[in-house]
């Protein structure tokens, strides 16, 4: 856990827009009565970037376009985000749609075309307006904006996400700034939901791109609403060098800093998502240690945090402990029952197989707050994970019964 | 598909007790207040019987029982079921608790006790309550009985379920029936719920078992409420041989008869426990066609209808079609998405890869429906499946935000 190890200073409402040379923004271009449904990321310089897609077989039109665009040079110097279209199952006119709006924002920015990554967020199947994309794209600025970018980027979310940290790397203080969307749709699967990383510090394109699928697969990758994998899921990174440090490279002996830094960035973005799944009440976390190794850890821990009947039970602050234990066994890997100590918060209410008498009250108490531990402790090894999710409401149910009309 | 080819006679208002020789019934022994708590079915010879349990890691104490049973002379004359207490997790109290009802019940029934076999269903974690079972066993009459066995098994179920059929063996006509109970903690996994078949049919007991097992893994392993396996999943069959037919093997030329009523008797059950889902208002069918081998098929069906985004758009009669892309995307399954076609009952929504223009009005008249058929036609091979599940509700939340309490 290496991010117990090294200090990171939180800036407050950090976002993208803290590390030097970054500039954000978003606005509303009449997709969306009133709310901002068009952002956009720019970097004064060219960034190295890095990229990771969901595994899902249909991927959305602008994950293949951004993919392209990173391939020509590991570089972005701008990212354009819509809402209320996915651009996703539309086709080849999708496809070119992705490709034409990418083309406008580096003309309207004076950049090449490869140096522009776009993403999509909404309904599955609509094609984008292009008219409306085209005078937005217009309209950007890059001074005051008419909203922040991460507002600009929400679907069903509640809240904005983002934060920043700081850390030092050879002698020179480098910002991390992230901002994310996501509540619905979201399980982790390569990368979920849309996220944005931006950093001034100066990193290698290809260790970048190590660092990034490393760290999203110990955080957004941990965080499941629904089980749903989206077909936009996608994090994009960018590293614009403008703290002027030493070039970052897995054999810097400052790497595992800026792992901590991205760590910190990735994991508290994917708790804002998991804390604003759709219709949420309470964030979840699952704990797991002493399993066999770290991967059948992983699989438990994301096993347990999405039980329907585990976040129902949460919802209802009822510690049905007996749901938990049983999504472990179906979790599909290998461990003795009877080995097994299962505790919520510091309540333990299983141990070495056994049920344990408990404090009713109290445990009610425990889960009666926004946010609910629950820890398994399997006695086979060392293997250690966290994952993240959310309570499963009435208002999960209200929002997906209706989500299109 | 065999059940299409094969003539069966279904029975009105058949069950557990319709084949020659079986008797079942339910009583109330005071763990619940009124509805009964405490099921039986008995044969007046001993029967060839067979079972398939639950895959979960913590598997119930009863099913340990029962197994043993079966492993000494693949025979049962009597099952003995209770609710309110799964005696799961109960360590070897529960173990042997298990062990002494299942002697009570064959000194009370005068049989030997292998022939005995045992299951529970209700919380986890509970003791079973001794001091009950055993007046309750002693109660046990093979006469009239105070309630239906079917009734005698529901825990959250909100309907009794149960079939039977008659199809001709060698001249010999003979008779299947079937009883279940099952409405949350359901995910295909080997067998889930509890079910029990009965048949006068003369059966050898290997192919029994080879029979069960085939029919469960495309029945009752094809549905899911809420994608949680349970820990006390089991189903049984006893075959007691009272309809005189010729012995039935794998190698008899009625066997295909003999399955297809089985698979019909398990197939029902199936339905009838995906559409008493917890909270559910309706059944959905997901049929894929055209996948690269039928275990491709198999598991993109019950991707589809467990996802928790179709399940809310099929509750609120939302024809969200790209939500069930998004799910056949992520199932894991290699397909090209420019061949896939996808439908709402006769309603064509996507075609080779790109959206269909539809009558909106026409797919939410459609989705009103009790029963939802999802196709999906993938353009890769023969493979074909068919899985069952039902929509996520309100309900659903309710019934289980407060399950103990």
């Amino acid at each position: 856990m290496i991010e117990k190890k090294i200090q990171l200073k939180k800036i407050k409402n950090g976002g993208v827009g803290s590390p030097k040379g970054f500039i954000s923004g978003g606005q509303n271009i009449g997709m969306r009565k009133k709310k901002p449904d068009m952002g956009w990321i720019y970097s004064e310089k060219p960034a190295a970037a890095a990229g990771v897609y969901t595994t899902n077989r249909f991927q959305a039109a602008p994950l293949g376009v951004t993919r392209s665009s990173l391939a020509k040079a590991q570089t972005l110097q701008a990212i354009l985000v819509n809402t209320v279209s996915a651009n996703s199952c539309t086709g080849k006119e999708g496809y070119d749609n992705a490709c034409t709006t990418r083309k406008w924002m580096a003309e309207h920015l004076g950049v090449p075309e490869h140096y522009v990554g776009v993403a999509s967020t909404g309904v599955i199947g609509l094609q984008l307006p292009m008219d409306k994309m085209k005078k937005g794209i217009a309209h950007i600025t890059l001074g005051e904006a008419e909203a922040p970018f991460e507002e600009a980027i929400l679907t069903t979310d509640t809240k904005a996400k983002h934060l920043a940290v700081q850390c030092v790397i050879g002698g020179k203080t480098i910002t991390i700034g992230g901002a994310c969307k996501g509540s619905g749709m979201i399980h982790p699967n390569m990368a979920t939901m849309l996220g944005f990383v931006t950093t001034d510090a100066y990193v290698a394109p290809d260790d970048l791109q190590l660092a990034l699928k490393k760290i999203t697969d110990r955080t957004f990758n941990r965080i499941t609403v629904d089980g749903d994998t989206s077909t936009n899921d996608m994090v994009l990174v960018m590293a614009n060098g403008m703290a002027e440090n030493e070039k970052l490279t897995v054999h810097h002996p400052d790497w595992p800093v800026f792992l901590a830094g991205l760590n910190e960035v990735c994991r508290g973005l994917a708790k804002f998502i998991a804390a604003d799944g759709e219709g949420a009440t309470k964030l979840i976390e699952v704990q797991v240690t002493g399993a066999k190794n770290d991967q059948s850890a992983e699989a438990i821990s994301k096993t347990i945090v999405g039980s329907s009947l585990v976040k129902t039970a949460v919802f209802g602050s009822d510690a049905n402990w007996g749901r938990i234990i049983c999504a472990l066994g179906y979790s599909g890997e290998p461990f003795n029952p009877d080995k097994v100590t299962m505790a919520l918060g510091d309540i333990v209410m299983f141990d070495k197989g056994m049920p344990v008498v408990f404090d009713e009250e109290k445990a009610k108490h425990y889960l009666d707050q926004d946010s609910v531990v629950i820890k398994a402790h399997l006695g086979e090894g060392n293997g250690e994970a966290v994952a993240w999710g959310c309570d499963l409401t009435y208002d999960y149910v209200k929002i997906n019964a209706s989500y299109r009309s």
